[in-house]
């Protein structure tokens, strides 16, 4: 229904977990409408719980709406959310209904002729049902702390995490030195252990352990000692929160914690540990982060205008691609583990945790 | 035994939690009796531990020790400790033994005309014990991050710590805002919660928790519930780890999450709780923490110079003066709860819990 | 005319040059005199400039008005000037006239019972001016980079600009060091060198060149051969705007470039200029200014609810105070040459160019 | 020479300007070449001087030669230079000699089996010439802040810069906010303007001056006049130092304040220059700079020990790849005028300067 010279109106959503980058992706997207092409822009609040919403939650964006302060600040001035599968919608008297319509209309209602969703890959996988389903056409960016959505080398928010991640471990680091303990950093990281194997390489981690890669303990425990024994008495360690604890049982709930306990009847040194949680996400968005967002954000509108629809853009090379939803949603990614930020890490004398 | 035109040589030791600013101060105190007098120096390692040892762990420190690059880091590369009071030192087999001729007998074997000894308040109360026994002249430093050393208006590694949790409550806003959260930060604070209480006012905290002041978890709760009520959905609030859990049981071991947990059932929104933890200590010294360190080293050794003893140097009013030992350890500070601060945040109208 | 009881209405104005912490100040003024009196505000934009314009240029201001993210952002989202004398104001036809009047009149159209102006020593002699003209209560908070403002440890803007300083002096260090060069730092501050000489005891300088003390050229060249012939080969020096030139000419206008050509020819190794400008304006404001910035907003509104007028709030020994506006005019501080952190840079072995 | 199995020891070397991530980078290389082949390496300072003096100017380095603070530093522990060529030396009494032969000498002499180069297109090319004549394995690893080397997307140093000039502009927006002024920052970039180009679009500049796109001065003034026209008052402009001065006339030395200069009489507001110089190369080191330092490090070595010579290690979608020195050399890298981040810049609707 859409060509071209059709498109007015388009509405920007950012869905999921938020994360530095995404208020730069909104302005992107706002400026590139309106000053490239003249689009009146729709923004949409908390993801499409906002169209959901009676009256819906939305508000006509222009360029006046972004002060000189807003491209450096980490979060979503729209909201975002990561609960409310409108397929599967929890209603207050605990039912569960099928919603979809309810976006499909709204999406209408608003007389939108297209939309640009930011989110990670659960919502890309989602928001290409809701275009699917309602017929509007749909380019989707890429953001995850996580940097695991496939296609794209990385995602907005993934860069900053690290950063904070980095610091974090610069800061662990002369603590630990004056004190001879070990230091173990918990950062996020459900399936992908991205954010721990880059800032372990970058903070000068002794051991990290990742989600892609089993680690045994006692591995662990000799790598620790090892590194005390040399020239200093101190050892850092990362570990992804998605990895599983030392028992093997469960996840999520405190691996840092767990893999210190198990350690402590291995070394002799005091350990401490340290969760970081969801000051990565908020951290001042790094300059990469930025220009992700700027590039993917412009170029998802050009997207638009050129008639193309279930396009996400991907930064690949210095450029910035476009690739279909789907093939985006079927490559997920984890850690390479024959890659070359893996190799780094054992190329550096990193253990891993595995034997 | 020591009058001014006997000293020669001079140790200096570091003692209790490591901090910001210490390497700065131990350079102080060796630039200022190198250039300054001509003494010589030595580093005794690990605190007290260091004159335990055998051999004594201790070595000779000039300005040639000190690249461009150690004024900026935290920690202390002499190496500090909270553990081995040599008046009850615990032996290897489980045994209590009074070690403390053994310092005075390193000391004397150093051949160390007096000691800079930087410490927190219980640190300096065991050195003076140490001083008064073995003969030997001592000044000291304050240092804590705590700042709940009396009769100085700041010690050493506050202000960086300070820094480190208002950076973290910069962090946690936008994602709070994002997704319409109540964040909590717990802090470090044992008794003095002036880390709370400055990052709190200086992060826009709504809620601010201290040892000093009782809360009521209902009056948080209410206070956190306003706040989102009006122009906003998310709240922040700001936790000493002195603080004792809603339940009135214990100390340390969490009260973050203890408070998360009594209000989880009095508010509707998510909560997330962020343990800041040992980051704290090991931030880039600020500017002021590397003044205090720097102001305090160069005087401490003017002190001695002097033929003073037992003093410890103290900031007031933008001057470096000087105090019996005896009288800072007797003014232990906490937050003053009818002074500056505490009405500032009164003022702002931030709940700190009381009704 | 006004008595406590009078009071409705207040005005805010910022003037003179931006810093950070001014946000968060107009922040606690509006919260203070909101939620604790019930008054309403009124923001003054561009400082008396906004009296002048014709409407006035000032709005209504409430707490909702700050969103989480304004405290921690620089600058004066109320704008300022340092332009613009109402009592000799320079029309656009060249001519001067005397606009005292307007000023008074808009202070009376706007219904304004009292006036909080945030500025430094130059505009708070102007505002009292106006007050005493204009018969209105007048409170001050003192703000000004430089810290010249006398009878307060501290103003807001200080601590953050000796922040950004202190940062420049630890990326050039390595920089020097790398290719054995000596790096000059032109920092600000006109009559007072309190952010050259913090920031350059803080930053490792080997010589800094503060407005207070005069200095020789060969003096400074011989200091800084002495510290690169020792065990590094680079040395850093920091020069405060308002130093003479070499050659006892003249001010402002890149001393930081004269100095380095005058010491091209006394010194081997090559030399690097770098003015730092505007950036020591704009950092991210520290926890202490942010906090300096609260307990002045606040007891400013105190200080008119109590009937006070023609005061300066001040920061003395951990509390505020408040001293006749009159007297902070007269007490201009610059460095103080007996001081502790002139000592302080002296017992450091750091040259101050003076013989 | 050397095969595999002959490799004993070889030599390290940073050349030409200093840059964040050199450490990290040195680290990687020992760490690989001990940990993984049981190595010696020699570290060579001062670049190819330190061939040329005598004695050499070298030491062996190790592992223990790192401890935890170094890899988070800055320039290089092993000093640099980006004077004397050895193919053309000028000698101290002004003569100009080939001593070439001497660089060679001092490698076979120091016992080197291979040496790693770390340095920028120049540095390589002259490396290998040595390595041509001297006949020793090399491989290079790219470092420049300008991120001019062709073949690899990112260069060791670059980031850092980048992230230290969008800092200053973070800096500089809310201080040209409250005043109403335009901004001006002039960044490095002899002849690529990638930090202008991405800091700009990251700190939300108006207008960039890159050297690959001449522009004209009344476009400029033009832009900035609108941008202030419109929602605010303010505008922000960043220029790399390789633009010629409005005039047309040379190059380096103060385009920042000859385009002020030039858009005085064309523009109402107050323009205020920062020349934003070494600072861009001492900050800490980014995440993503550590990453590829080590990335970088690691697989030279590896290369070495596969019997390569004569190659570069490049970053390319994720991986470290290996190219010809030749090839890199001869792919020297601007902004890719028809490239996305140039076309994000447009986008947004920065201007150019072209018209």
């Amino acid at each position: 229904m859409n060509e071209i010279s059709e498109i007015r109106r388009i509405g920007v959503l950012t869905s999921g977990g938020d994360c530095a980058g995404l208020n730069a992706a909104i302005r992107a997207v706002v400026y590139r409408a309106s000053f490239g092409y003249g689009w009146d822009v729709v923004g949409i609040e908390n993801g499409t719980l906002g169209l959901l919403s009676r009256p819906i939650a939305a508000r006509p964006l222009g360029p006046s709406d972004f002060d000189g302060r807003l491209i450096r600040e980490s979060g979503t001035f729209l909201g975002s959310t990561n609960k409310g599968n409108p397929f599967a919608f929890e209603m207050p008297d605990g039912s569960v209904r099928d919603r979809s319509g309810d976006v499909a209309a709204a999406v209408a209602e608003l007389g939108l002729d297209a939309v640009v969703g930011i989110g990670g890959d659960g919502i890309l996988a989602l928001l290409k049902r809701h275009a699917d389903q309602g017929g509007f056409p749909l380019v989707c960016i890429p953001k995850t702390i996580d940097n695991d959505v496939g296609v794209t080398e990385v995602s907005i928010g993934y860069d900053t995490a690290v950063h904070v991640a980095t610091e974090a471990l610069d800061r662990l680091q002369p603590t630990a030195a004056s004190h001879g303990r070990v230091m173990i950093l918990e950062v996020m990281g459900r399936d992908a252990g991205h954010i721990a194997l880059v800032s372990g390489i970058a903070g000068g981690a002794d051991v990290i352990l990742i989600p892609e890669i089993g680690y045994d303990i006692d591995v662990v425990a000799a790598k620790l000692s090892e590194a005390q024994d040399k020239d200093r008495k101190h050892a850092l360690m990362v570990v992804a929160e998605g990895c599983p604890a030392p028992d093997g049982n469960g996840k999520y709930g405190g691996v840092g914690h767990a893999v210190a306990e198990a350690l402590s009847g291995k070394l002799e040194s005091e350990i401490r540990v340290t969760v970081l949680g969801h000051v990565q996400r908020g951290g001042v968005p790094t300059a990469r982060d930025r220009l992700m967002a700027a590039a993917f954000g412009t170029r998802a509108v050009d997207l638009l205008a050129e008639g193309q629809r279930d396009r996400m853009v991907a930064w690949r090379d210095r450029q910035v691609i476009d690739v279909p939803i789907a093939d985006a949603i079927a490559n997920y990614r984890g850690d390479d583990v024959d890659g070359a930020v893996v190799a780094t890490a054992r190329g550096l004398g990193i253990s891993l945790g595995d034997a």
